[in-house]
């Protein structure tokens, strides 16, 4: 394959090209034959598995449980939340014929599971010593997609779901702040992702909520990604669902349930918050390789190097390093060069006979100013963990600087309208549905989020100049 | 919940209704609301999860990657292979519908993934540097069953399913048995299940397999489960999908493929080839609680125990034992005793006042003769990993004696007849299909398998007399 033909599109140029050319020629992805389906390829899905280990020792820490429900879920389920059925019915799946025979009734494809889990629940809980109940799945998800993107909008995603019930409001939101606390964590400490924790205004609720609550990442073209999301479902799904106990007076009540999930759109958010012109950006946190070793020279000297690329690749896993030795005969240094640039890997050690000699590889990582350097090997395993921790930890501190840097609090429309083309606005609402409506027409900015840690403040609607709503000043951006 | 309740019917009195009520009392399964889907309660998944965890390790050591195929497959790929959709068709669930209109063409939801993986096989080989490709997806299957029985027959299960392609004959049938020793090791040192390894006669071959390997395990009503397949494919599904390789010489080649798979079916085989009539015995490998520790008195001395035992929780997952402590302030003790019996935790320890002074707890293994033996709280840690193995061990061992006992060797109808009631036959067979059906139809067994470290023989077949078939005996018996 020719370097052209791996170059991708420049992000200033064409920030979607960029986008939909990496995914595809860093062997990430590849369309599936279903309209807007995906396959995730070795390289991507061991970034999800990574990140998943880190969600999932989370998630247990807490004393949640994993189980596993059904993929089809009778239709009728659907129907008996109001809100929930109106906000997926468009988006599902239906199974209509099984084993030869057309159903009785309907299946759907589960674009999401609170009426099943729902439907369990209160088959198991019964008394107040039942609760909380804390359960989470991780599965795949059927939501049909007329305008798919990888990663970000597909038919079908890969995600955890969790799903709890509580006693009260009080304990509920409790789980329901728990959950984005446990996604805040994950998208900054190992995807270097400084997101934004809010809740959504009341049109962006999940369907069926009573409150939703979201992480937000600024991406490099400025716009926001929803990373997960956390709803209190107050009663509605208890009251569909039949979901009740015993308090410790003998009185029947209905519990108060909880949902929230990440999904593989993380992918879809590492890329594009961190990623160049180069290509992938990959925090080491989830990077499938951390370090690559590119043995250079031929004959002889190319045996001598492979070998002692061998030898550090197993010195830096038995570190814990997670090493790939690049041994691909065929092919030319400068073009496993650009080939892991592509590919995201934070750091890169060149192996040839002279470095070998000296005792020395030559590092360099993925974006920086330091340029190639020399790193002994005999020290090289005590070293890189600490080089790879100064890595993520500058990834996480240029995408905040970076999100900082386009996020502008903004008073009057033109500077509205001039924030939200680069980056994100921060301007006070009147907290009107149709006044939102008209932001996202004349400027394809929605509300994303009410900042948790947003100070108190009022004002004027920035779009109408009714009074603010919230108490505080809303973030308002274009977004995937 | 009464003692009475939570008991179940003994397995000599009714083997499938001691299976049927123990899924459900020990927590481990839910029915769900479509025909012959299950739910995976918490306590299951673990036990799963600790499967897949030792099998994934195994998956990935041999060089497999794992990867992400869509759920929902064009129905037109499964015909592309005439025996695969021949074999499949009867079991598929169709989706017709899907974003509120009627598909062009109707998408199967996955019953194995073949086709997909074959497709996308077709793309990313092109060369023979490209060879081997070894492929692994952890999914969900849909097939829809008939007479479902939870975790062996179900209209949807979780498995591992390895879909690699090679060069040649020999590369992909070393592939088939590689896989095939994966599955034996981790039935045998994580299950405890001896299986034996041997290969289908053609009648029981996988839908378009050139030929399938299977392990299958005994269980304690002297059936056979068959808990794992590896599928050697040949070249026909490289034909119906192209999957082609350049050589070395520059020729385009046909790729050889194999398949393979182990699923949550051997949750139902750990369960019938260890339960006794009290319950799940359940090997400490995969047991989600290793130990459990009851708490007992009331009061201040209640207390006291509670705090001891809470320690030596810490203690003992410090150690790495999974450790449960059961505080459930509203149950007797002997009511916890058997709750665990019920639910197979290998070791109970007791820690009463008088224990507590005493500086020791009582512990009861789930099987054995010991009775109830104190164990210093100071060595504890350091005492019940040796433990652990040892039950391990013990059960390996009284499942290997009891499938010894329950296999005969005959020659002849009334010796086979009177074999397959209780256990396996090894008998000769003439390789005859409509043979192979007379024998079902009069003794409801069929032949399990070839096995591999069968000595050669020749002699007549067991019901008709004509010549045998495979140079060996061949394993009949009744079969889940």
């Amino acid at each position: 394959m020719a370097r052209d033909d791996r170059g991708v599109t420049p992000q200033s140029e064409d920030f979607s090209a960029w986008y939909n050319e990496l995914v595809t020629k860093a062997q990430l992805v590849d369309r599936g034959p279903a309209k807007g389906t995906m396959v995730i390829r070795p390289y991507a899905y061991r970034l999800w598995e990574l990140l998943q280990a880190e969600l999932d020792g989370r998630i247990k820490a807490t004393g949640h449980e994993n189980a596993y429900f059904p993929l089809l879920i009778p239709e009728s389920y659907l129907r008996r939340e109001a809100e929930h059925v109106e906000g997926f019915a468009p988006e599902l799946a239906v199974v209509t014929h099984a084993g030869g025979k057309e159903l009785e009734e309907p299946l759907v494809v589960r674009p999401t599971s609170e009426t099943i889990i729902g439907e369990m629940m209160s088959k198991w809980i019964s008394s107040h010593r039942d609760l909380p109940l804390l359960l989470n799945q991780w599965a795949n998800v059927v939501r049909w997609e007329l305008r798919p993107r990888m990663f970000l909008r597909t038919t079908e995603f890969l995600w955890q779901e969790g799903h709890t019930a509580h006693r009260d409001e009080a304990d509920a939101m409790a789980e329901t702040m728990l959950a984005l606390d446990m996604y805040v964590e994950v998208a900054r400490d190992i995807c270097a992702i400084p997101v934004v924790a809010g809740e959504k205004t009341p049109g962006e609720r999940f369907a069926g909520a009573r409150s939703t609550f979201t992480i937000e990442g600024m991406m490099r073209d400025g716009k926001a990604l929803q990373a997960g999301t956390s709803h209190y479902l107050g009663t509605n799904f208890a009251t569909a669902f039949d979901i009740r106990y015993t308090s410790d007076q003998g009185r029947q009540e209905l519990c108060h349930t909880t949902s929230w999930g990440m999904t593989t759109r993380m992918i879809g958010a590492v890329i594009m918050a961190h990623g160049d012109d180069k290509g992938l950006v990959l925090p080491p946190n989830v990077a499938p390789y951390q370090v690559v070793i590119v043995p250079i020279g031929r004959g002889e000297p190319g045996e001598a190097t492979a070998g002692a690329a061998r030898d550090l690749a197993a010195t830096l896993r038995a570190a814990g390093v997670r090493t790939h030795v690049d041994l691909r005969p065929q092919l030319s240094p400068g073009f496993k060069f650009n080939d892991w640039e592509l590919r995201g890997v934070p750091v890169r050690l060149e192996l040839g006979p002279r470095d070998l000699a000296a005792g020395t590889a030559l590092m360099s990582l993925r974006l920086g100013d330091e340029g190639k350097q020399p790193l002994p090997l005999a020290t090289a395993a005590e070293a890189l963990p600490g080089v790879l921790a100064g890595f993520q930890e500058f990834l996480l501190r240029r995408a905040t600087e970076f999100r900082e840097g386009r996020t502008t609090t903004v008073d009057d429309w033109p500077a509205f309208t001039a924030a939200v083309t680069t980056g994100w606005a921060l301007a006070f609402h009147c907290g009107d549905g149709r006044c939102e409506d008209e932001i996202k027409a004349e400027t394809a900015a929605t509300p994303r989020c009410i900042p948790l840690d947003g100070p108190p403040a009022e004002g004027h609607c920035v779009k109408c100049g009714s009074p603010s709503a919230y108490g505080k000043r809303v973030i308002f951006a274009r977004a995937y």
